[in-house]
């Protein structure tokens, strides 16, 4: 009765067997082979792989971008090369109908997780906020993942927070993940004057020795970071608001972040923005992916 | 088996028996009675009158402000000069234990009302933005109304779309509802030159005339309102959105409404946003009060 879930990033697949209580064992990762088939193919191979030395009952598998896991069909994964990819009609002759089959974005699985397993104890309603090299995020509300029509729920990365603002690469202009991520620390540290190969944690580091350049830098990712976070809230009234992602995550982004949350209050009620780190790190992905292959309904 | 619905709002209470199909009858309306513990009196009569001639067996109850249904207080509702007002603990006592009792936010209702009996065939999610003097909001999830930890959910006139902006009654300042409501379109309408009494609906009729300069006013509001709804929709990837109140469905209104959503797409995906006009007009939140009271948890 085991579940074994995949986390397909552009980069690495993580893959592990979930047990019952989002425990993981059996972590294995392995740098991703290009792009398009080849990636399938190398799904299939590692599900194999899992299901020739385990009893695997059922396997999760999200990926970074828009996927709606009722039809399984990913409209859109620009770092694996994927476009309108039915990627469960991919997958499902590859497996024994026995086998149940769940393809998720990972953003949401990653939320799914942290309401199941990350012992937040704060009811049935989050939002996680994965800020990365960009931002993404799944919304959990009532024990329930916010899918949307079209499975792009809880994507909050574009949500325009400055329409006619700096250019996204999604076409539109203004989305926060441009004034919200490691890649807007990257750029909000050169106009201070940083060096252009300087790496975000370098900015971040020298922000926390009390460099003061670096610092406003940072602050300002930050505030911008927190004003997307109230609009979260302002729409979900969110028991908790979750930290994840490399910046997200990262303990020397927390204070920065908590200085800026703590000038901001939402509206309706006037409460504070109960925003924490993510707790289950870089294997949320899989841990969720395996728990929603449990209960998918889609075969 | 009737189900008795109570819309109390500032200026007037609405009232009506609510049958399973959504149908309203011997609606009523009253000029609310000043405001505090007297309104609650005044509640209190107009119960007792339906109850007098109608075997009513559930009563719903819906104010304008932050109300929580899982507990009947009432945070704060401003136009009613109520504040942590335990709403349901007040009416308990006056009615037989048999009826049960329901008490919610307007908006909240309004959008279980249109998702319930509004005939948009759209699924089974929604959301409802109120355009009048000011925002509200309600949106429905799943076939669920989202209410957030603090029963603030879908409460989306305060959304902080330009922080920093202008000053809110709320205490934040750049509030959605400070740009795009009837409010706001007086005051852009003043700040382009027409007179301080000069009402919206004049503006609009301007406008739609020709008048550039009251076009200009109201296409700045539209296009402050669109801004809100594509982060609605960003966020919930909603396959609806409403609009009700006052402004929001005035015909005149909808045109500028429909130019500025055409500019607009929502990422991931680009899709357009379905906007439409709410279908149950001001009887929506006495629906949706009644329809809800059948079903309430909370006696």
């Amino acid at each position: 009765m085991s579940a074994l879930g995949l986390d397909v990033g552009g980069t690495k697949i993580a893959a592990g067997l979930v047990g019952l209580d989002g425990s993981a064992a059996e972590v294995t990762t392995t740098p991703t082979a290009g792009s398009g088939q080849a990636v399938v193919d190398q799904i299939t191979g590692i599900i194999d792989e899992y299901r020739t030395a385990h009893p695997v009952t059922s396997v999760g598998l999200v990926v970074p971008g828009g996927v709606d896991p009722r039809t399984g069909v990913v409209a859109a994964a620009s770092n694996l090369g994927w476009r309108d990819l039915d990627l469960l009609g991919a997958l499902r002759p590859r497996l024994p109908p026995s086998v149940a089959l769940h393809v998720d974005n990972d953003a949401s699985a990653a939320a799914w997780a942290e309401h199941r397993f990350g012992g937040h104890g704060q009811g049935d309603s989050l939002v996680l906020v994965t800020v990365g090299t960009g931002i993404g995020g799944g919304v959990v509300v009532d024990g329930r993942v916010v899918r949307g029509v079209s499975g792009a729920g809880g994507e909050v990365g574009h949500l325009p927070l400055h329409p006619g603002g700096r250019a996204c690469e999604c076409g539109s202009s203004g989305c926060w993940e441009q004034y919200a991520s490691g890649r807007a620390l990257h750029r909000a540290a050169q106009v201070a004057g940083w060096y252009t190969e300087t790496a975000g944690r370098d900015v971040l580091r020298a922000a926390s020795a009390g460099d003061v350049v670096a610092a406003a830098a940072v602050a300002e990712v930050a505030t911008h970071l927190v004003h997307g976070i109230v609009v979260l809230t302002a729409v979900l009234d969110s028991a908790l608001v979750l930290l994840g992602g490399g910046l997200g995550s990262d303990p020397l982004f927390q204070p920065f972040v908590h200085a800026a949350a703590s000038a901001a209050t939402v509206t309706p009620p006037r409460r504070r923005i109960p925003i924490r780190p993510a707790s289950l790190g870089v294997l949320a992905g899989v841990i969720g992916a395996a728990d929603l292959s449990r209960t998918t309904t889609r075969r």
